[in-house]
């Protein structure tokens, strides 16, 4: 019953993360009865990203293309500490991180983890890119934020062997109970990784 | 952190129904890494709505534009019942009934309800549209079919009274119980409806 566009653009609205069908008949049919240009300029910048935005030729974070190159904001910083290199998984865990305020070096966007059961294997992570950013850089450490997932801790393993015969300081970020958290909450396994992963207090 | 335009995309997709700031980061993150051709495909036919899908001519719904003219496919198909007229707020309530196989006539959409806290009164509906539309049209009952909240009851009961002038028989969908439903948890104001809007069974 809707215009056959429109159910183009349902169906597409529908491949974003976390969209149903119901949810994006929503979405679709508040920007068709829109009176503003919203559909009109959100379209011309999609159309235009994959042209206008590109993955950061250095950390593989996103970059607006400029003069043919992408290079991010946070790899054209100076002030960063570039002798420090933090290894995520996503560009969302990045931003993540740029919140806290407590990274300052730079990034390593990974892009994928270590899955055996999505066949996803060693030579599909970014090895090659990653030991040429840490010896052209003089990279002395870096930190593993891989999530603390099955996938993630077996990416920070694997990486933690291919990186230490670089002779550079690899280290991983803690885990444990979040602060702000009560401990009646947190299941075994965050408790046990708080035991393990116990610093001395003198 | 992000680059210009990403952000830009972000703030685009935050205008969104029920999307806020992080799901708006999801997509457009989403959009971003992706290798395939999603963005730009959607890019290209949001960019084209607002010239190739309008609001119908004839019921005020949506409709491909074909030389210039936008009918929709109920309003084009011969055997729906042009006698019998369903009037209802929005696009999504048109589908809903749709989807009921109930309604064998055709739609007009109001795309607004009367509103008075919101400052929308009387000569803010398109009454002039609708009743060229039951004249022209033969019309000989209409259906009122704003939904069974305080805006749509007085919508209601505002049309009912412009539309009865005509001489056309005007009638309100029921308001009680939903089928499947469970009495006990029904609200007063639900049993209310119920009860006042009770049918004879002989």
């Amino acid at each position: 019953m809707l215009p056959e566009r429109l159910r183009r653009v349902i169906e597409l609205f529908a491949l974003l993360p976390g969209v149903g069908e119901k949810t994006a008949q929503r979405f679709a049919l508040h920007l068709a009865s829109d009176a503003s240009r919203v559909a009109e300029e959100l379209g011309r910048e999609l159309a235009e990203l994959s042209t206008q935005v590109r993955p950061c030729a250095r950390c593989r974070s996103l970059a607006d293309v400029t003069d043919g190159e992408a290079v991010c904001a946070i790899c054209r910083d100076p002030r960063r500490d570039a002798r420090l290199l933090c290894i995520v998984h996503r560009v969302q865990d990045l931003l993540a991180i740029e919140r806290s305020s407590a990274m300052r070096g730079r990034y390593f966007v990974l892009g994928r983890l270590l899955s055996p059961l999505d066949g996803i294997g060693p030579d599909q992570l970014p090895v090659e890119a990653l030991v040429e950013r840490v010896r052209g850089d003089g990279v002395a450490e870096v930190i593993l934020a891989t999530p603390p997932s099955v996938d993630g801790e077996a990416t920070a393993l694997f990486l933690a062997r291919e990186l230490s015969a670089l002779g550079v300081r690899v280290s991983r970020i803690a885990s444990g109970v979040p602060h702000g958290g009560d401990l009646e909450f947190a299941d075994q396994v965050i408790l046990g990784c708080a035991i393990d992963g116990r610093r001395s207090m003198g």
